[in-house]
């Protein structure tokens, strides 16, 4: 037998999958793990423990699930229990008729038709329902395996290798990260459009169209990406902004790809979620009957937060389903599970008025609204008081972006050491206070401009307390390095 | 505004993935489909309804769930269950052991060390077990979205575009087509070697060996793919061809596949699943500590059955784990679920003697292989008794893979119609019988040789007159067309 090299190596393998990385999980993740077995190992630092503010993860972070959700996910996956006193009569009677559309009555089984109709027929329902009729065809509708993955077969359709110029995405800045990678591993370009910070976070149309003819001589522009509400900034489009993102989509002949994951998480006095889609059919046929949308959508955010379920699903508007049928085979490769698929057919179809389970359903929904809103609008006046920081309303979604002045010297600094200014700041409050935030260039920000993004997920007084010492720090930074 | 072409249509989408087929839901399935729906309008047909003998999908053929499992996935979603006095008490401690591991005890989260650390623990402690001790590092495991998805991500690992020849992967015909279709989408090209059908379909080390020269003019061949117990054929290697084959692996410098998602399918007396990695280790050093393997399993399979659940694992022996760590970012697109996973986890590590749910669980396990042998030994017996049909011995996986022979007058009708001569038996056999097969050139198969692949999860007496129906079928076709 000869001695040989390896085959499958560093340097033999693929080398675009090698280049993937994920930028919210960089330096500081690795930087906050180490310190945690510092601490375990008795070094001494000024706290005692880590404090994560980085994911929007509301159930690790002590949000209760949806009890009726999971009731009928108990029942589905053990019948059994159907014969039981213990559940209402409400959850028997759904996970009943969950179980008939399955194959032999059972979630262990593919599921194909109820992945590929079923499903499909009850999200086009609660689409209808949410939109005040528009209607929906279940037929555009397909099942994903989280918004992650939905993104990444939805470029696989739009990004055409074999043209001449690379797809253009259109980006709004700041953006959640995942976005640039998977644009990244795509092979398409990315092109910024910056959002207003001034104005609330709004997108600002004559920026994007000024940015168009440039953008046009390094790739051909055909994705125009909202997230609605904002993520990290917390945001929630008005009509008006988004008529105006409607008519230039139509003007600039671009998609619009909707991400829409926090519908449900819009928690600001006069502030309402509209779905692109029913403001595409506000503005008559020559909109809704031209314009091509495909919107997402997931149950890991919004009122039942079930991150761990990786479901949700795309809706196709004025796209052939030949075109995205073939995700169907593809997801031969990635079919959601079945589970998931019954959780998010719930969460869509949740316990009505007169249900035995409409109490605990309205009171859970309630409290978790009111909840969000309450840290939003301490959170903003906490750091609103500090000088040097100045946060937005905070109108849905589950973080602040505050903005942060960062003094010259901290500036020149952090520039000496090859790190952008709010990565310096960040890691600073990570040493002294133990806090981990992401940092504002992780997403995106306008240039000679830092940021943080903080999820809101503790508890209030938690919550209070960790911004407190945000403010500390921030003092004291300001004033060593100013 | 100009009215324009829309911006994505078939002719400007992704034309690669447009080009996606999964040739084993082809014409038939098709076809089955409406007659499905003739039979509902009304038209004669010489039976009631369509018979579907092509998927490996057990619980929708009536396969129980197992108990113990199903009570821990209810339990830890619903934890209030815990309360009560309906669930043993092992699977009770269970759940708790359980969602002790979870973030804030809650598989709402997304739980990326539950995935990443917890779940690759208690998947190296089985795989120890399994293998009589020989070690297996946490650290070489990743939790999979299932089969599929797993051999989607290690061909995004070993084909590399950059290199002059495309990366070429070994593949025994017959093979479960998802291996063609992975292979295609990733831009590497299959080499295929043929089972020896006279012998068991054993895997023929000189006829690979004898192959690779031709391979390696048109392409690099970098992967030795094993299907160990075999599908379609039903086969398990020896431990004397597993050895032969790594031997090869070892002088010719290829990562063995090894799907062995069968390993808990097998039911033939005498028939005996040994792992690669297993048998690599028991041929010393020289080997264990230089072939690169790849090895994957989940729970769609086995003795549960959980197809729903799309979830399983992959290790990785003699790797860099920076090679496949960069899964876990891609993996952040497509993070394996928590339900999936505490799922997996339950199944490796099943109740043991003196539990109290011991005895439920042996039983259901013992049924199931009995049942499966049981069915396999009538399927053999049945079709060798028909003159022009030949079966191998069923030793484990779910399936029968009888060569048919096809009369040449048959073979020049199908020609003439472009049909390959399995399809038009199989499309008889549908029109005839109502009975829906997978043909065996959506398999591959030796020049000359037909077959089908049945699947032997119906209830054994409908089985027994399925067969009885197909037998029928034979001897007319054979009169029709000699």
């Amino acid at each position: 037998m000869t001695p040989r090299k390896k085959l499958l190596t560093l340097e033999s393998m693929n080398q675009s999958v090698r280049a993937a990385t994920v930028p919210i999980l960089g330096p500081l993740s690795v930087r906050a793990a180490e310190i945690q077995r510092e601490i375990q190992e008795g070094v001494y630092k000024p706290f005692t423990e880590i404090t994560q503010c980085s994911f929007g993860d509301m159930q690790a972070m002590g949000y209760k699930p949806c009890t009726f959700l999971r009731q009928v996910v108990a029942l589905s996956t053990c019948p059994e229990l159907l014969e039981s006193g213990q559940f209402p009569e409400d959850a028997k009677t759904r996970a009943r008729a969950i179980l008939k559309t399955l194959d032999d009555g059972s979630v262990g089984s593919y599921n194909p038709d109820y992945i590929a109709q079923t499903l499909p027929d009850k999200i086009a329902n609660f689409i209808k329902r949410r939109d005040n009729g528009v209607p929906s065809n279940p037929r555009n509708i397909i099942v994903s395996s989280g918004t992650s993955q939905a993104i990444v077969s939805v470029l696989s359709l739009v990004v055409n290798d074999e043209e001449e110029l690379n797809t253009g995405i259109l980006l709004p800045v700041p953006c959640y990260p995942l976005y640039m990678d998977t644009i990244g591993l795509s092979g398409a370009v990315k092109v910024p459009y910056y959002l207003d910070e001034e104005r609330g976070w709004a997108a600002n149309v004559n920026n994007i169209q000024e940015s168009l003819p440039a953008a046009r001589r390094r790739c051909n522009p055909k994705v125009l990406c909202i997230i609605n509400p904002g993520n990290p900034t917390g945001h929630v489009l008005t009509r008006e902004n988004i008529r105006e993102l409607i008519h230039l989509a139509a003007e600039e002949n671009l998609l619009i790809f909707a991400d829409e994951v926090y519908q449900e998480n819009v928690f600001s006095p006069g502030a309402v979620f509209h779905s692109i889609k029913k403001v595409l059919y506000e503005m008559g046929p020559q909109y809704s009957e031209r314009v091509q949308l495909i919107s997402v959508n997931s149950i890991s955010k919004g009122i039942s937060g079930e991150c761990g379920s990786r479901v949700g699903y795309i809706e196709f508007v004025n796209i052939d389903p030949a075109v995205f049928e073939v995700l169907y085979i593809l997801k031969s490769f990635n079919i959601p599970h079945v589970i998931g698929g019954l959780m998010l057919e719930v969460i869509l179809d949740p316990p009505q008025p007169g249900d035995p389970s409409y109490e605990t359903f309205f009171r859970e929904k309630q409290t978790l609204l009111d909840n969000l809103s309450e840290k939003a609008r301490s959170t903003e006046e906490i750091l609103n008081q500090v000088p040097g920081i100045h946060c937005n309303p905070i109108q849905g979604a589950l973080y602040a972006f505050p903005r942060v002045q960062i003094p010259g010297r901290a500036i020149r600094l952090a520039q000496d050491r090859g790190q952008e200014p709010d990565d310096f700041y960040c890691h600073r409050l990570l040493e002294e206070a133990g806090i981990v935030l992401c940092t504002g260039n992780s997403f995106g920000q306008a240039a000679g401009t830092y940021h943080f993004r903080i999820a809101l997920l503790h508890p209030i007084n938690e919550l209070k307390s960790i911004l407190q010492k945000i403010t500390e720090f921030h003092a004291k930074f300001m004033a060593e390095y100013s």
